[in-house]
């Protein structure tokens, strides 16, 4: 996605060998137009899946989250994160560790809101060691529904999340793969690939 | 807000007299459309005001916000809530006290997103004691910006915080504005009127 793909080279901020960091357009500051973007390639790749749900984690996976409902013409739901928790039997609960912040969360969803049958869609804004995708897959599978596929705005392909959730069967659709941080410099996977 | 007021009278839940519940369309699961008509809403009432930057709190802001930063063409910045915080040298931070859940948070928005002259409009779901909107204004105005004013998806008339902002010189401007939820009943403003 071109317009993302400029966005990262002429805005993002490589700090160290495995942060990319995206604060002026996707995680604090947001492009309201590059997010209707987001949301309509998305809505793009998944039509015809029969989408009726989009879930995605609060914060950052909202905005391109509602652009995506907004455009397959279904609800958004996005799982809150707490760090503990006082048992409610009308929730659906599921542990999320957070490499970056090295702590374990809990992610719930209402379950009133995901339904036997649903077509589920998640949406997230980076994927790096797939923890939050797996959780979220597993809140959607707790209920009987199924997973779609994932939609992730940045990938951080040389971090193993795409692979795991490849392997374990789901679908992972990035609309930008970023092979290497490395030397301060955003490689991107089709780049690798055109220089082998 | 027509559309709006439908939604609360046929999807919120009141629970005691302080509490409404619309978890199923505004801050859990969320309407795409309804967001989209919230942020249209909003850019008509504050078109004129030569809005520089849509200003909100993570998360239930974040939708709204996107979809009104959109129709009026500027970024939009999502401050964050946190616990505890290592001080930085480079981000705006201040203080807010949460009454529903009786703890003080720090917001902190990033010095670089926010400049002396922008015109800030700040979004949010809820409006009770007003605590999230002065702490947003005040990290706007820590910059030198101004505040164009404050769009309230739902404001809860009966709690101090509208009367609190304006008469701090803030313009408010509620898409629906609720008088009570005594007896397990939606009272909206103009409905009280009308009955005087």
């Amino acid at each position: 996605m071109k317009l993302l793909r400029d966005k990262v080279m002429t805005e993002g901020i490589v700090l160290g060998n495995q942060v990319l960091k995206v604060d002026s357009f996707l995680n604090h500051q947001m492009d309201p137009v590059l997010m209707r973007e987001v949301g309509s390639e998305f809505a793009r790749r998944f039509a015809g899946e029969g989408i009726t749900k989009v879930l995605t984690i609060e914060s950052s996976g909202i905005a391109p989250a509602i652009m995506t409902s907004l455009e397959l013409g279904v609800p958004m739901i996005f799982a809150r994160k707490h760090k503990s928790l006082t048992l409610k039997d009308d929730i659906l609960v599921e542990k999320v560790y957070s490499f970056t912040k090295r702590e374990t969360n809990e992610i719930t969803v209402s379950k009133k809101f995901l339904l036997p049958g649903d077509r589920v869609l998640i949406i997230d804004d980076f994927l790096a060691n797939g923890e939050a995708a797996f959780g979220l897959a597993r809140i959607a599978e707790q209920v009987g529904a199924s997973v779609a596929g994932i939609g992730i705005v940045i990938e951080k392909s040389f971090q193993p999340g795409a692979r795991l959730l490849g392997e374990a069967g789901y679908r992972v659709d990035s609309l930008v793969r970023i092979a290497s941080l490395e030397n301060g410099t955003v490689t991107f996977v089709d780049e690798v690939h055109e220089s082998l």
